[in-house]
């Protein structure tokens, strides 16, 4: 059976968890990895696995044997990365967000929408069970008419202080997430934004002009309404749940905790804790994510989240920062100063 | 052992419930009940066990053997009773909302503080064993600052038109238990309240100038924030929930089902639905209610919803309202115009 | 509307506990209590609200405006009391065990029966609301056949010694709840009866010869079977569950809570213990049981748990005891000496 | 790094699995599988993956360059295979049972004894990482000495006709891996076994003299009890559950549902389904019982499933079977004629 062949820009966290998958994969085959800094493979898998492992991306942009590039390096070259993929006639798997700026955005996508090229971002959470089924049950109609959405989105522990520099503020970093997450639950597209945030978690953040905790509430054209919690620090354990109410019911997703472990005694009836690490609860969804690229691809199917999703999801982020810069709802005309 | 001996008026669903429950009690005696019309009251256990049954208010303010009166009547007679009971040396305990007009309730209050009685506020809620316990937790400092609370309260079917043109509002008719629900588990005041709502449930709503669904973000003097979501329409029942996440855990209260009893079968896996009615909901909460009123006069002791609580919670929905009607961030200070 | 007058021998824990439900029931009319102790009524709401506290049983046995007797003396004293009570023309409601000797019980139920009154054994948990709905839900055929039922029954702290002494021994005097609940959920009769037991928690149940740790297995006539596991001390609460199994499905019961209060801090998550006292987890349905004794009697109704409930429960019991003491399965024809 | 090099023989079912987890496994390195049959492999990933496919076993036990050999061939073919592998000096991961025939048994293992090789027997579910939660929460003593265990073990849909027929009987084939759990969970031996069984799902088994439910009651050397509740078809899926209660408290494992999913409308409340297959419930468990496997060879280490765990179950299921035929508890001295 053909596979779909793969070189992957990028060999950090995110870039090594899409290599692992990948050579686990029996859709997608890794044929390069390409990184400024390669002196960190040496030693594991991906050298002795992978043919090649080099400096420039470019060997693999021109590769002919490479049908599509997955994008991992650092959010600022994303749109050069891209637009050089798709002139190259590659396929693309773009980490989100696809840029920090809306307007390189929009000319990536246009040139990847020239070129003819699949293009999908990495909204890993629409690829996990749990939302898709709430997802699944809303597009049903089960619940009606969806009114309320809620997304509760915390992270178990807060970033270091250089990712905190260079993330882009949180409602691009980690709300871009839940921004999506909204538009896949709800069907409906956003029309307004409004933010509550603040710093309580850790002065840091305010010393970056960051904040780390938020209540995010938006308006969709169909009438209903989502609130987004965000924390940068939930001691408990990674907290990723969803809600969707509706005319006819409601549907949630809970955590998934690490057992389904009990244990009562005199003191206390204890559960076991949330998943932790986002590698650990969102596991099966990154694998879940490269297998549909990788069938949208040899099936020429439409993709589960596309280049329009990661825009439509920036344009949140940036209505969401300029609400809370300026303590008002922001519609999302007044952000979306361009047409796609 | 002495009892608290009762007066009622306004023998309406709420009034009767409070009859019902003081005489099962080994703390108070019910007296006496008014209202304007009594005739519904013929052969039910008020009529035999109850001695006074009266069309006249007065009976019952200037009966000497009259501890306290508990008011239950329509909101717009509140204030008027509150007064007159107040000036009678009589211990008063209001079902909600104190008034509608916030200079009316600041009035009736202050009469209140002028006589020297006890004053509580028909917030059931704060009674209730699960919420008690959430208050409790964060009390106790074990989640650390709180820096994000949830209060999710739907009604599980909407009210008839005629109770909608005489609620005041759903801010004030519903949504004030969640403001003063907010109060009592952040243990801080409000600054700031944002809302965002719209008529899903039922055109007769906006027919009233009401809405029937509401997001409300409110900002605390310590920083913390809330959210609150309403529905006037929960087809599966009576959803009451609340959660305080803070900076070192997070505490929430589920709904109560009905019965603890899971099917399963090849179609479906089904829990039992969450109790339907607020009376079956908060039975043992409205029990716990009048004891701790009795025990406060008893024992002289403070109470745990007082007069400032119910002006508060008028504020909020003040706010609110404005909030909606201005689609604008109020600050508390907008609204509070008088001092208590 | 007519109540059901009543007299209550033995003013015990259980007693009491059936006095204050009957004073505030709607149904039922408290008109004497006889105990060969009485003092430690004085002062108390049954001094004060019942008419007739007598040290003679006969007064209320021949009382005309009594109804009904309930019985909640010692268990040696019951047979007697419900042959005089019956005889008198009285309906009986009363506490498990009917007698220790099933001679006894049997001739106390023929008497019963000559007599046509009513008799209804205080089997409280048949009133449960959750395992009422488990029974329904098996009745309605929704998991077909059952298969298998299980039932955990554990209290939450050993008795004291002198309880110990006079109570019969553990089958008879606890896990003749769980005797009449497997015939309630399977709706169908125990054929065998085979124990393993053990004297694991305190050696003091061991130097009176008894058990307080078993696992018992039965067999039903429609080829169902039932587990039964019982601990006379479970350190986190009382411990209150049943299963049923069937060929199209499974339903099941699990313990209440004190609260749906769930925390979740770095070093746990913690739920609220189970309800811990037997009054508190069975409340509701010691209020359930003498409401539905009352209807019986007022619209004369068949009765929910019957004379023949309390003897077949004592039948299996008695095989329980044999089953132990024999190290072997017993037949019920074995301890079934006599027809009913 | 060193892997340890593997040859299966049989290659069904769970040959293929493991043959799939060796191949995804940085441990292990899977050299050669040997069928009497290999025409379904042709086309698979195993054909292109794997070096050596044949249908001679010589060809696997002669490699010398393969440390270890995975029997998962037909049960009455096992003892032949791991005579002969352990005298090649092989390591042995064996499928469970070790063979039908308790004395075949022994002298297997007195070979791999001699020969001074690992042994490990299948049994899966001690690496689930929910009831080695358990296993450990025992261990550590926090719920004290462990008083009664529970284990739920359903099947959701029974077996064909075929199998049952070669299967060894429900207690051999099934519930040996019961049999191996409560030893696992309690840490004790098991002294007596007694049994009450039944054909209800479908009387094609009692054609067979096989069973299809079962209460198999268990006594410990330390003096606990324990309880296995067998089913051949719970329709809502595959139902494995575990419970230890002891002198400090209880601990338990529930299903794991397919999704954490809720759904609520007028009509029920739903929860999802437990999984349905065991390879969807065991997946992580088969993967982490190679990767153990692999991990005592390279750094000779003891195993977490011996040969004597293989053993000891087999003997509970011959004492099972023995205790169903002859409607008697049944002692393991009984069963257990020889010596290890």
């Amino acid at each position: 059976m053909k596979k779909v062949s793969i070189g992957i820009i990028g060999a950090g966290r995110i870039g090594q968890l899409h290599a692992s998958n990948i050579l686990n994969s029996s859709l997608l085959q890794l044929i390069a990895i390409s990184d400024v800094y390669t002196d960190h493979l040496k030693g594991t898998i991906y050298e002795q696995q992978v043919p090649i492992i080099t400096n420039h991306s470019e060997e693999l942009i021109n590769n002919p044997e490479i049908d599509a590039i997955f994008i991992c390096s650092s959010t600022d070259t994303h749109a050069l990365y891209i637009k050089a993929a798709a002139r190259a006639g590659k396929h693309i798997f773009c980490e989100k967000p696809v840029s920090f700026e809306i307007e390189e955005t929009k000319e990536a996508l246009q040139v990847v929408e020239e070129a003819g090229v699949k293009f999908q971002v990495g909204f890993n959470r629409r690829f996990d069970k749990h939302f898709r089924r709430v997802h699944e049950v809303v597009k049903s109609g089960k619940i009606g008419e969806p009114h309320i959405i809620k997304v509760s989105s915390r992270d178990p522990e807060a970033p270091p202080e250089e990712y905190v520099k260079r993330s882009g503020g949180m409602f691009m970093d980690m709300t871009i997430h839940d921004f999506d997450m909204v538009r896949y639950l709800s069907g409906s597209e956003v029309t307004e934004v409004s933010v509550n945030a603040a710093n309580l978690v850790d002065p840091m953040f305010g010393t970056h002009g960051d904040v780390d905790t938020a209540l995010i509430t938006l308006t969709f054209e169909n009438g209903a309404m989502a609130m987004i919690d965000n924390s940068r620090q939930a001691v408990y354990g990674y907290d990723q749940r969803v809600e969707v109410f509706g005319s006819n019911g409601v549907v949630s997703a809970e955590n998934e905790a690490q057992t389904n472990v009990q244990i009562a005694t005199k003191d206390s009836v204890e559960l076991d804790h949330p998943k932790y690490f986002f590698l650990d609860r969102y596991k099966d969804a990154y694998v879940e994510e490269i297998k549909e690229f990788a069938e949208a691809i040899l099936e020429d199917k439409p993709l589960t989240c596309s280049g329009e999703d990661g825009y439509k999801a920036e344009l949140l982020a940036l209505a969401a920062k300029r609400s809370w810069e300026e303590k008002r709802s922001v519609s999302l005309t007044e952000v979306n100063t361009v047409n796609i």
